[in-house]
């Protein structure tokens, strides 16, 4: 089993590889080689194991033919995760569209060329492709209208890889992640990093500061589980996709009066009073219009599992903290 | 006032132009100059008229820089109307790509290229977006799930359409067209044919095939109220569009049984009998599988009009064929 991942050197990338050479086998199969590919690929050099074959490509996918190489070697599953984010697609449409569609699109036609159609291909989209005025509860037959460049370019290459699909050319599959929580490292200029910060730095025994209300809601998962979807995503069958090869990951809808209920409960009183409340509204206006209520019976029919309760989404971040002491 | 139209000898261009012609004013303004572009644009060349300035180029849309020169005289209004059709695009991928979606693309760059952020651009989209496991009764909140490339092809144009328009590059309008009935001139391979060959047929005194059980249901529209409605996008303001610059415009469901019960009034029991019921699996199945029953609230919202009743569409196409005559 070959196994290419392309921004393997991000996030969710290098949480996916080491998932991945935990497991040592993928959809029944023992997996014997990796191929990583990212701009930043020294950051994943370390990387070794006996039984497998890694390897780590510095390459742009945006450069013409910057697959090619990689995609004659024939690999039996693509992670597709190299991408810019929100804020840089928004600030540069040039960009966003080269390296979320375009590159995109180089890869399917890569897949085209080299006859792949059995390569399972597995993508990652965003609740960023809803936008604009929304029901209360999002299903999976809500129209995609979103309202960033970065989701637009996101909901363009989940038509093409269900139009690829159909076609036989590739056996796509695209996961729309929910916001991921709690996130290690830092807060960053990202809106959601609030969500995060909240819980971890008081846990830390550090401040944070609560820009929006604390009514409001949030769809979101775990870092685990988003790991597990993605893995999962990769085995189960693409024909039970059915019309479309996209699915809304089920995430968990949780309150910021819950998230901050959490806290005290894991942290105590202490690390509660250790959150001061100022109010932002540019912040609460973007985190607000992003839908927070979805049923994902198409997630829950294809076997996709998220997080229980927000007590497990913190549980779960206390232990890799440990771990990672 | 200056209009460009691509896709302008084709069926619905030809009938644009009339419209225009004939009405000398668009969006309040007296129509000083019209673009014609189609690499079938001789058939266009006996257009002339004493107040417009009719100018008639032989281009092939998705040649790199096709447009450059034609944008670089700064039109007020738009109309996209060239594509290759379903059937075509599902046959050749590439091309479906390159003239549908590569060339809509390079339209809106040099839109961007020459600043032409108030010029409105009305493209046509189809009931082809929408595909697989439909509910009852589609509305503007439907997802995109296409079944044919054309549909995968038009349905990305869309996003990439509203994304323009929300960044405020062009003044983008994307009208999803119903099947459009009655069509003058002879049965053709595709689909839908037969709708506009069991009306057209029996009332020129010839037989026609009808190839489906008469309970199926579609969703039409007459040329002329889509002509209407093309002009109509043109003058309606696109803030009024919300997060999505698309809209499907309000057709008519209508049984088969409908339209032979219409082709008896207007034929009597001697037209009826002139339809002969081979019933045709192919044929019923594509065609049970385009959605027939819409809420088009938004197209009504934004003042689009469609045909009051099926007699309306019957007698609009006896005035056509009788004017021809
Ligand atoms: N983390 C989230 O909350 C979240 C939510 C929704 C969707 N996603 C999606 O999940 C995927 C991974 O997210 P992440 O959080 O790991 O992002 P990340 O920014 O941490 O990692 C992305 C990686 O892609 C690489 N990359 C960027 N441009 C590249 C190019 N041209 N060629 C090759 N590699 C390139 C970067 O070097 C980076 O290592 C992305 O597609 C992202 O859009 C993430
Ligand atoms: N007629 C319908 O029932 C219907 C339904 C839904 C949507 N539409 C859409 O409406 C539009 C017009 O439809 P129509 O029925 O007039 O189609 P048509 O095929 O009669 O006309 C299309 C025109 O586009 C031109 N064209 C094709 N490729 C071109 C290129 N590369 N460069 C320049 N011109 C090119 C063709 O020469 C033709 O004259 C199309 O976008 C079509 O997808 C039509």
């Amino acid at each position: 089993m070959h196994v290419l991942i392309t921004g393997a050197a991000g996030f969710l990338g290098q949480r996916l590889i080491a998932a991945l050479l935990d497991r040592g086998r993928l959809d029944g199969q023992a997996l014997t080689r990796l191929t990583l590919i990212d701009p930043a690929a020294p950051a994943l050099e370390s990387l070794s194991n006996d039984a497998i074959d890694v390897e780590c490509r510095d390459l742009d996918i945006a450069e013409p033919g910057a697959l090619n190489a990689s995609l004659g070697e024939r690999p039996d599953v693509i992670f597709h995760l190299a991408a810019v984010v929100s804020a840089e697609a928004e600030a540069d449409l040039d960009l966003g569209m080269t390296v979320n569609f375009d590159a995109t699109r180089a890869l399917l036609e890569g897949c085209r060329r080299y006859a792949l159609s059995a390569t399972r291909l597995v993508m990652t989209s965003s609740v960023a492709v809803y936008g604009g005025e929304l029901p209360e509860v999002l299903d999976d037959m809500t129209a995609l209208t979103p309202q960033s460049s970065y989701g637009t370019q996101k909901a363009m290459c989940e038509l093409l890889i269900s139009d690829y699909s159909r076609r036989g050319l590739i056996d796509g599959r695209v996961l729309r992640l929910p916001t991921i929580m709690i996130r290690p490292g830092r807060p960053n200029a990202a809106a959601s990093s609030f969500a995060s910060s909240i819980l971890r730095e008081p846990l830390g025994g550090e401040t944070a500061i609560c820009p929006v209300s604390t009514e409001l809601e949030m769809f979101v998962m775990s870092p685990g589980k988003v790991v597990a979807a993605l893995i999962h995503g990769a085995e189960v069958s693409g024909d039970d996709f059915g019309a479309s090869r996209s699915v809304m990951l089920p995430g968990l809808t949780v309150s910021v009066a819950e998230m901050l209920e959490a806290l005290r409960r894991h942290g105590g009183e202490q690390a509660l009073a250790r959150v001061e409340h100022h109010h932002n509204k540019d912040i609460e206006t973007i985190v607000a219009s992003w839908p927070a209520r979805f049923r994902t019976d198409k997630a829950k029919r294809l076997g996709f599992a998220g997080d229980d309760d927000f007590r497990e989404i913190v549980e779960s971040h206390l232990r890799e903290r440990a771990a990672s002491m």
